[in-house]
């Protein structure tokens, strides 16, 4: 029997959409709020929600849980302007890619008898909108639980059950700091570099024709959403030059190798890199 | 009715144990030349190859086509050596990822009578051996034939047709420079871009917890052979300078962008890498 029944998703993009089919599959009751609304009739149409709405007056005082899943800069407008339908005891939440910048002022705007837990599910498309939503994304997805202070041990629990009910993998806890940091590399670098990769392509090359499997997985994030990822880049500043710095200095070390035809550096770099990408894999499947 | 039946693959590593495999599945026969027996019982095993030997005497004077799927330094001697027992009329060929250093080398040992067509299957996997052959890895996969001056339309039909065959997707022919520097750029600057991410990783970061599949996808080729792409890079050491350069600049721009505040054309470089990145997979439906 499930304690948490009833969820109510704000933003039936990608991401919400994706949760919203999950979570509707398991058996729990959805409400979809969205700005627009042909993703909520669309949502509708697959059974991905019960009922929607445009703004969430209707659903919010039902809802045990809640997840923001818009981007990171409306959360906290959202909340000042709607947090007042919220019930006591409503477990908030959001998926945003980054915290540092938000934490405060969406602590401060939490409603009274509620809490905030800020999660970062690591799924996600690069298309936008409800139509590329898919449960399929979160299964065996590493999940966040970015901590503060006043985080409780049963926020956590309710929202670790709740999405490890709908397929998510290794939940971890973290703190806001760490979160912001190891997140600059994981997620914000790769981005930046599938994009410098395929921009620096001279467009008179007919690149199409000589490409194998590893260019394209390393571009296929270079198709990205603009709004939101500017907006994940200028959030997480610091952390991020100072990670595009530590990778810049590895491949200048790549490159002086070459130059100065240094084999055994290059060999010892290449070895090294084949060690991490096997370790990384082995821990996947612990 | 094939005009070319009988086709000796020397290595079985997984570049040459895919071809193997699709090529018995088509109906040619197959040998196969390998310097470790294993690789060679393995691969009569499955039905890869027909017979095989340490050594070609036997099997090259029988065959209407050869493919040499050994690393690029070693092809010349490997000519050298046993060009005698090849038979008037064959096609000799290779898998070498770079082109440039070795064309006239080979050119050179050439036996009478015989035509070396110089070829880039762009298809290949990480992992070493025959026992990750996999004919699959060739379906619709890129095959480049890089034409010299002395290339005849002969040679390219009975080698089109040969890997149109097994499964291979375009055919692109080019020549000797360009391929080089457009491979430095599909194929070399993507392996050095994984090196790098995963060798700029904090190894006390718990990065298997963050990680989605952006990172991922962009990490997976990390996991390199250190002596065949050490020989890659060093055998086309102008044109990979020449584009990490290149790549290094875009990337630039992007921290500059975000140093900076920048965000219009942080925006601008993003719209740039969809448009490009849709741009490459709608050409790849074509």
């Amino acid at each position: 029997m499930k304690e948490d029944k009833i969820i109510t998703i704000v933003g039936l993009g990608v991401v919400g959409g994706s949760y919203a089919i999950a979570l509707s599959k398991k058996g729990y009751t959805v409400y979809g709020v969205n700005r627009s609304r042909q993703s909520i009739e669309d949502a509708i149409a697959v059974k991905a929600i019960k009922d929607g709405a445009e703004t969430p007056e209707k659903f919010f005082p039902l809802s045990d849980i809640i997840i923001i899943a818009l981007y990171p800069d409306q959360i906290v407008s959202y909340l000042e302007k709607y947090g007042k339908y919220i019930k006591k005891g409503c477990l908030i939440s959001d998926v945003a890619g980054i915290k540092s910048k938000f934490v405060e002022a969406i602590a401060a705007n939490v409603p009274e008898g509620c809490e905030f837990l800020f999660c970062h599910p690591m799924a996600g498309r690069e298309k936008r909108g409800f139509k590329y939503a898919d449960d399929k994304v979160l299964q065996g997805a590493n999940f966040l639980i970015v901590s503060t202070p006043t985080t409780s041990s049963q926020a956590i629990e309710r929202m670790s059950r709740l999405v490890t009910d709908i397929g998510f993998g290794r939940i971890r806890i973290t703190d806001v700091a760490t979160h912001d940091e190891v997140i600059a590399y994981t997620s914000q670098l790769p981005h930046a570099i599938a994009v410098a990769l395929i921009n620096s392509d001279d467009e008179n090359s007919e690149t199409a024709s000589y490409i194998g499997d590893s260019y394209r997985d390393l571009t296929r994030i270079a198709n990205i959403n603009e709004d939101l990822w500017s907006e994940l880049f200028f959030g997480n500043k610091g952390n991020l030059i100072s990670t595009i710095t530590r990778f810049e200095n590895q491949l200048a070390e790549i490159k002086r190798a070459i130059a100065e035809d240094d084999c055994q550096s290059l060999k010892a770099m290449f070895i090294k890199s084949s060690q991490r990408r096997l370790a990384l894999e082995k821990k996947k499947q612990d």
